[in-house]
C-alpha cells in the first residue's frame, strides 16, 4: 500500500509500505475512506529530528472493515467506522471512566509499543478495535455525501477535540465562552460551546476566512488582536472576562492570553497540546480561583454523543476541511495547512 | 490599643496604635477575643523589606462587636462575631457565587485601599460588615470553653481553606485524597475530607507530631518522603496516582509533588498560596488530563456550613492551636512557627 512517512523536520513523503496485517485476535484491518492532516501533525512537520528510516503519520482516518481478529466482538468486515485518535481497550478504569486517551492497554497511533502504522495510508492496522472503532450504521462511503464524510471523518479528533474543551470547561446554557484559536479545533470548540447553549463566544484569531466560519458556527464576536491589546478587548467585552475560556491552540502565548482573560472563578480548558514544559501559574492563575483543565481529548467517548448531529445534518462540521488531496499529494496538504493557505486537508486515498 | 506591625523580614514589633474608629457607614469595631498567626503570615516574616513605619499584620479574628455604623444591619454591639481573612460586600457578583475573595468592593486586611489594620490586635476597624462578619449565637466569649473558641477561630481562614481544598476538589464518598502539607491547613484539609466521605486520605508531611493529628483527624496513611521518593511511595499506595491532590503549602516542589502523584483525569487544588510565578503544566499536567484548581477560600461561604459542627463538637478544628501567646509575646510566636516548634499560635489580647 501507500503511506506516509516524516523523515524530519519539513520531509512528508508518500511512499511504498506493507499491507497492514491482523497481529493480535483483537486487532481490525481499515481500508481508509478518507485521512487528514492535524493540526498536531505540524509540530513534528517543524521540529522532527532527521529519521532517514522515516516514521509513519496521520492519526486521524474513516475507513472500511477488511478483516478483524478472532476476538474483535462489535465491528465486522465490510462495516464503516470511525477511528479515534487514540487507541483504547474500552474495559480498563480510564476507559470505563471515559477518559480513554489514558487508557492502560492502549495509546497513540504510531506509537512503537502498539506497532500500528499511521493514518495517513491507503490501510490501517487498528489494535484493540472493540474499544477503539466506532461502528457507523447507514452510511456506504462509496456512495456518501462528500460533505458528510467530511463532517463523520471530524469525529476521529478535531470535533471531538473541540467539544472536549467545551465539556471540560463545562460551558452551559447562557455561559460567555472565549474560544482561543482558528484553527479547526477552535472552531469546532465554538460550534460545542455553542451545542452546548452558550449565549456569547467569542473567538479569538485573525484569519478572517476561519472567523467567518467560526461565526457561521456560532461565534457572537471576533477578536483579531493577540497579547495584551486582545487580552484588554476581552476584559472590556466582558466587563472583567470570560468564565470559559477553551484554548486550541497549544503555544505559550495562547495560554497566557486565557490566564489574562478568565473571569475569576472561572476555567481556562486547554487542548492544544503543549509545546511548552512550564507556564505561569502562581497569583495570576491562583489569585481569581481559576481552573485549569483539559488534556488530550477522549474523542472516543463523545462519538456516541455527537454522530447523531452529524449524521441529520444538525451540525457540519465538516466544513473546516477546504482542501483534499490525493494520498500522492499529502506532502502538499502538509504545506499547505503550514503556509495557513488551508485550514484543514483532507486526505482522499 | 496595642496592635501588631512587621517592619520587615524577621521583624514583629507590638506597639501602641490608635484605636479604630467607624469610617464608613458600612463598618463595625470589633474587640478581638482571639486572633493567630498564619502560615501566610511567614512568608512576609520571611521576606518582607524594611518598613521603617511598620505594616500592621494578622488577617484571623473573632470577638465581639463594639460598635457599628449607620448603614450596618446583620451584626449589633455585643454580638460575638467571626471575621474572615477577607473582606467582603456581600452583594456583588462574586460574593453571591461565593467567591468573596474576589469581591469587587472589598479586599484583604491589611490592604491599603481599605485603610484597615491587623488581626493580630487588641480591636479592629471591619468594612462592609455586613458582607465580611458572621455572628456566631449563643456563645459568650468570656466564659466559653477555651477549646471552642480555637476551634470558631479556625472558621476565619485555615478551616475554611482545607474545606476550600476539599470542596474544590469534588472530594466525595470513597474517594482517595492525597494531602500535601502538615501545616494548619493541610491537617484541616484532612479533616474536611474526611467530612466529605472520602475513604483513603493519604497525608504527606514529616513532623510526627503534627501527622498524629492528621491521623486523628482521618488521615488513613502518612507518607514522610518527598520528591521523587514521595511520589513514588503515593504511586504504589494508589496504583497510579490519588484522584484529588490537595496542595496545602505554596512552595513549588510541593505543587510538582502534586503532579506527581495525581491520578489520571484527576484533581488538583492549591490553597497555600503559590511562591511561586510559573510552574509545569505541560505534558506532565495536560497529558493526563489533569484539573489544576483552587486560590485563595472564600472561607465566608463556607461559615454558614461549618460553623454547626464546630459549635456541636463534631470536629475540633481548633486542635491545630498548640500554643497560645499574649498580644505582647506575638514575635515569640512568630518565632515559634517560623522554627516550627508550634504548629499555630493562637493570640490572647
Amino acid at each position: 500500500m501507500r503511506a506516509t512517512f516524516i523523515y524530519g523536520a519539513g520531509d512528508i513523503r508518500v511512499t511504498d509500505a506493507p499491507d497492514p496485517k491482523i497481529v493480535e485476535p483483537t486487532d481490525a484491518l481499515v481500508q481508509v475512506t478518507r485521512a487528514c492532516v492535524c493540526g498536531s501533525d505540524l509540530h513534528p512537520y517543524h521540529s522532527a529530528p532527521k529519521t532517514p528510516g522515516g516514521k509513519s503519520i496521520g492519526h486521524e482516518l474513516i475507513g472500511v472493515v477488511t478483516d478483524v481478529g478472532a476476538d474483535v466482538r462489535t465491528v465486522a468486515t465490510g462495516d464503516f467506522v470511525i477511528a479515534p485518535f487514540a487507541i483504547s481497550c474500552g474495559v480498563c478504569e480510564f476507559c470505563r471512566a471515559g477518559l480513554q486517551t489514558s487508557c492502560v492497554n492502549g495509546g497513540f497511533w504510531n506509537d512503537a509499543n502498539l506497532g500500528t502504522g499511521g493514518g495517513q495510508a491507503e490501510a490501517a492496522r487498528v489494535p484493540l478495535a472493540d474499544g477503539t472503532l466506532v461502528k457507523v450504521p447507514g452510511i456506504d462511503p462509496a456512495t456518501a455525501d462528500e460533505s458528510l464524510l467530511a463532517s463523520v471523518l471530524t469525529l476521529s479528533d478535531v470535533y471531538g477535540t473541540g467539544w472536549h474543551a467545551a465539556h471540560r470547561a463545562g460551558v452551559t446554557a447562557g455561559d460567555t465562552v472565549a474560544v482561543i484559536g482558528d484553527g479547526a479545533v477552535g472552531l469546532l470548540a465554538v460550534l460545542s460551546a455553542k451545542q452546548l447553549g452558550a449565549e456569547r463566544i467569542i473567538l479569538m484569531g485573525r484569519h478572517e476566512s476561519r472567523t467567518n466560519l467560526g461565526r457561521e458556527f456560532g461565534a457572537t464576536d471576533v477578536v483579531a488582536e493577540r497579547g495584551d491589546d486582545g487580552i484588554n478587548t476581552v476584559l472590556e467585552l466582558t466587563n472583567g472576562g470570560a468564565a470559559k475560556v477553551l484554548e486550541a491552540v497549544g503555544h505559550l502565548p495562547a495560554y497566557e492570553q486565557a490566564v489574562g482573560i478568565v473571569r475569576a472563578g472561572g476555567v481556562i480548558a486547554r487542548v492544544g497540546v503543549p509545546q511548552y514544559k512550564e507556564g505561569p501559574i502562581g497569583w495570576s492563575l491562583f489569585g481569581k480561583n481559576a481552573t485549569l483543565t483539559g488534556g488530550p481529548a477522549p474523542v472516543r467517548a463523545y462519538i456516541d454523543q455527537l454522530l447523531p448531529g452529524v449524521l441529520d445534518g444538525t451540525v457540519n462540521p465538516g466544513k473546516v476541511f477546504d482542501r483534499t488531496v490525493s494520498i500522492e499529494d499529502t506532502p502538499q496538504g502538509y504545506t499547505a495547512m503550514d503556509a495557513r493557505e488551508a485550514l484543514k486537508v483532507m486526505i482522499k486515498p
